[in-house]
C-alpha cells in the first residue's frame, strides 16, 4: 500500500483535535488488482480518548457526527452524545466517488481504513463500530488486521449476504443499468435507492405510515408511500452516480467471512425485524465467536433500527465506548 | 351493460361441454366511465356439475386447466383433479390484453364475469374460487352480486391491499415507466415482473434455491438468483404488455371492501408465510363475516402457495366442490 499522497484540510491541537481529508494510495483491491485510489476521512473527537472506527450503510462515509470543525449533521448526528466520548475515525467508502467501476470487495474496504490509520500514525484502534455494510467491514477489518482493533460492535451483519436480500440488490442493479439505457442514470438511482429503502424497513412502519387509500387522478393512481419513495429516491440520486451505487450494492453480496476467524471480544446486534439481514443469522455468527455477545433489539423500524432507535442504540454505544476506556 | 357479440371458438354438447370465445361488451369501468371491452372467457367440464368461477392472479387468465378441447396447460393445471369435479368459468382480465389504459377498480372485473354469465345464460354460480387478485375479483362480485354466487374460497386475499405491499407495486410500475423511457419496455416489464416475483415467495426459499456465492466474471457481479429473475422477467414481458401489466398492478392497489357486506358462506385461506397479504389481515377479514371458515397454510412459498401447495390446495378445493354439490 504504496501512500502517494496525504492532504489535511483541517488541523487543530489541543483537547479535541479533528482533522479531515483525503489519502491517495495504491491499494491491491481483491478482484480489480492494484488501483489509486483517494480515500476521504475523518477523525474527530478528544485527543486522549481511545480511538474508535466507525462505519455506517453504503450512503454514509467520513462524516458520523458534526463538531466545531464540520458543523454539518453527521449520517449518526443522534448518536453524538454517546459518540463523544471516543475519538472517531471514518472514511468515505472507497468508490462512492464513482472512480471505481470495478468489484470492491469488503475486504477492500477494510485495506482502506488500515492505510488512514497507517497515515495517521495509529497502530491500533481500540474499537471499531459498525451498522450494515459497515458492519461487514469492521468484521473483515478485525480478521485481516487481529492486532490494529481491539474489540468490535457489528451492528446488523452477518457472515454473509443473505440470497434473498441479494437477489433484491440485484434488482435495484437492474434498475440502474435500465436508467443508464434511458439516458437517465439518475432515474436508475433513484428507483434502486427507493426499492433498498423498502429493504431498509419493515410492512408494519408502512402500515402505520401509509395508511392512506391510493389517490385516482384522471388516469394516474398514486399509492400513498409514493411521494415519500420518490422524494428518498431524487435525495440519494442527487449525491450517488450509478457507478458508485452499483459497485457498493456489489459489494453486500461480495461479503463472505466465517466466524471462526475471529479473535477478539465482539458485540452483535440483530435487529428483530430486520429482514434483510435476519436475526437468526447474526445469531449463528455470534454462537461461533468465542468471546462474543448477542443483543436483539426489538424495533419498528427493520435494518434501520441503528439509525432510528436512539436510545437502545444509544445505550449500546455508550457501553461500548466506556469498555474501550476502561481497557487503555 | 350492452352486449354487442358474442363468439364462440368452441362448442361441444354430450357429458362434457367446453366453450372459449371472446366477449365485446360495454362496462361502466369505476374509475373510467363507459368503455367497450372484449373479455375471453372459457367454460369447461361436465355439463351437469355445478358451475364454479375460478380466477387467479393477474398474470392468470381464462384458460385454468387443460381439457380436450383446450389442450395446453393451464395456470392451475396442478389442481386439475379438484377442479374437474367442477364446471369451471374463468375469464381473462379486462385490461390484460392492453387495450385498457386507464384505472381498472377491481369491482369492474366483477361486472366482466357478470357479462359472461349474461352471456351464457347462467343466472346464479354454484361457487367463486379465487386465489390473489382473482380473490379480490371474487369478494367484490359477491358484494355487487348476491344472487349470482352461494359461496366463495378467497385465497390470499383482505379486505384492502397493504400499504408497504402497494409500495412494492407502485416501484414495479415505476420500472416500467424507466423502461419505457429507454424505448425498451419489455425491460420494464421484465423487471417489474422479476420484484414481483420477489413478493410472492420467501427468504427461506431463496435460501434454501439460491444458496451459491455470487460469481465475478472480470468487471461483472451476479448473484445466484439473478439467471432465475432473469428469466421469469423475460417470460413475462413476452406476454404482458406493458400498459396491461401497469393496469392490472394499479388494479391490486385499488382494491377496497368491507367485510360486513359479505353475506353468504365464505372459506378464507391465509398463507403463513405471505407476507404480500399478510395471514393476521385475512384473520381480521374472517373474523367479521358472520359464515366463514378461516384456514391457515404452512408453506415455504408465501403468495404463491396456491401454485405451489399441490397438495394442501387440492383438499380445500376438493373440499369446496363438493360443498357446493351437495348444495345443489
Amino acid at each position: 500500500m504504496a501512500v502517494q499522497q496525504t492532504t489535511f484540510t483541517t488541523v487543530r491541537q489541543g483537547d479535541q483535535m479533528a482533522l479531515g481529508g483525503a489519502l491517495e494510495v495504491i491499494l491491491p483491491l481483491r478482484y480489480a488488482g492494484a488501483r489509486s485510489v483517494s480515500i476521504g476521512y475523518e477523525i474527530v473527537g478528544p485527543a486522549r480518548a481511545p480511538v474508535l472506527i466507525v462505519a455506517g450503510g453504503i450512503s454514509a462515509g467520513r462524516h458520523v457526527i458534526s463538531s466545531d470543525e464540520f458543523a454539518e449533521s453527521g449520517w449518526w448526528e443522534c448518536q453524538k452524545t454517546a459518540l463523544s466520548a471516543a475519538r472517531i475515525l471514518a472514511i468515505d467508502w472507497i468508490g462512492s466517488d464513482g472512480a471505481l467501476d470495478c468489484p470492491i470487495d469488503p475486504t477492500d474496504q477494510a485495506l482502506a481504513i488500515a492505510a488512514v490509520l497507517d497515515a495517521l500514525g495509529i497502530v491500533r484502534a481500540a474499537g471499531f463500530a459498525g451498522a450494515s455494510y459497515g458492519a461487514m467491514v469492521g468484521l473483515h477489518f478485525a480478521v485481516l488486521f487481529p492486532h490494529r482493533c481491539e474489540q468490535l460492535l457489528a451492528i446488523s451483519a452477518s457472515e454473509r449476504a443473505h440470497p434473498f436480500s441479494s437477489a433484491c440488490r440485484s434488482l435495484q442493479r437492474k434498475a440502474i443499468a435500465l436508467g443508464e439505457r434511458a439516458d437517465d442514470p439518475a432515474a436508475g438511482v433513484a428507483l434502486a435507492r427507493a426499492l433498498a429503502m423498502l429493504t431498509y424497513r419493515t410492512a408494519d412502519e408502512y402500515r402505520q405510515r401509509f395508511d392512506a387509500a391510493p389517490s385516482v387522478e384522471g388516469l394516474s393512481v398514486r399509492v400513498s408511500a409514493e411521494d415519500y419513495l420518490d422524494f428518498q429516491g431524487a435525495r440519494s440520486a442527487a449525491r450517488t452516480s450509478a457507478v458508485a451505487y452499483r459497485r457498493l450494492s456489489e459489494s453486500i453480496d461480495l461479503h463472505q467471512m466465517e466466524a471462526s476467524q475471529l479473535n477478539l471480544p465482539c458485540i452483535f446486534v440483530a435487529v428483530e425485524s430486520d429482514w434483510l439481514v435476519p436475526m437468526e443469522d447474526i445469531r449463528a455468527l455470534a454462537d461461533h465467536v468465542p468471546q462474543a455477545r448477542f443483543i436483539v433489539l426489538p424495533s419498528l423500524f427493520g435494518h434501520d433500527a441503528f439509525l432510528k432507535e436512539q436510545d437502545q442504540v444509544s445505550a449500546i454505544l455508550t457501553e461500548f465506548i466506556a469498555s474501550l476506556e476502561s481497557a487503555q
